[in-house]
């Protein structure tokens, strides 16, 4: 990898993206299925169709910034970040338990992304290029929000959701849960 | 992977961030060594000493939810963020740039780690082992306050710190920079 500047920096940045994106692009309808909860799979489809419209947007980027074609490159992270959701999409138990390993898997790559866009967005100011800074903060804004959606499944879904029905047969054989404390 | 219950889950979130504290603790010192700025050596020897508490902490948690060995297992997802990494360790070119590229590594394995200790945390909670949430409440401050100064290192950096010198020099060949924009 040769980084001579802040620009080389930023191209470095938005090719992993685009690599990332590309591969949860493939792997979401994976995830859609291996979901037992409604919800969290309106939550994967919905999130699918998102993530298309961020690879145009990373694709409207690398023009903006002057580049023609997009770097060949395999975003290395997001490879690692899907064999664990793969491991979990291949679980077997208890569907409320699955479900809630999925939710876990997909937070850690909402995350990545949110680490992701979060940095190319700062290298994207700091070098004026104003397109490609809106373009990735319109995305980082719908990465936090699926994020966000993830965390009101987890923690309200054992509530008021087919999740819950299933949660609490689960608390009547374990440990008793503080239900008010579901926050990721 | 068998999942019959919320515990399984926890468990496998345990040993997830367990092989992945214990690969970054092997990792850290490579990138410290790695950094130009003096400064963000500093922050990756400091977080390093954190990490090792990480583990420690970990290991608390493994022998509070009734487990007294430490599950097998590879967190890949870190894995991956670290093969990441080290192609910017590797990086040859202007030093400004790789501590920028470091950066944003490093920010994704903090954001990774922030999923990793909220959703443990969040089922931690949901099956009553107080402890351990309060053992994970702990170190995901920690992994907050590392993304915070990293940030601080990125948008400072470049006005008041060694690197800032050599970013300023970047701009003056580059597309005039926003410097009240970097936020990550």
């Amino acid at each position: 990898m040769e980084l001579n500047s802040l620009f080389d920096v930023l191209v470095e940045e938005l090719t992993d993206l685009h690599s990332a994106e590309e591969q949860l692009v493939a792997a979401l309808p994976n995830l859609a299925a291996a979901a037992h909860s409604y919800e969290l799979r309106d939550a994967f489809e919905a999130h699918l169709n998102e993530t298309v419209g961020h690879v145009e947007r990373l694709q409207q980027a690398f023009v903006d910034v002057g580049l023609e074609t997009i770097p060949a490159g395999t975003c290395k992270a997001m490879r690692g970040l899907l064999q664990e959701a793969t491991d979990v999409i291949k679980a077997t138990g208890d569907p409320v338990a699955i479900d809630a390993a999925l939710i876990g898997a997909a937070q850690r790559i909402e995350h990545y992304e949110i680490a992701g866009y979060g940095t190319a967005r700062a290298l994207a100011g700091e070098l004026g290029f104003d397109t490609t800074r809106a373009l990735l903060d319109d995305t980082l804004g719908e990465e936090s929000n699926a994020n966000k959606l993830l965390t009101k499944l987890a923690a309200g879904g054992f509530l008021s959701s087919g999740i819950n029905k299933l949660a609490a047969t689960r608390t009547e054989v374990g440990v008793a849960g503080s239900s008010d404390d579901q926050t990721e």
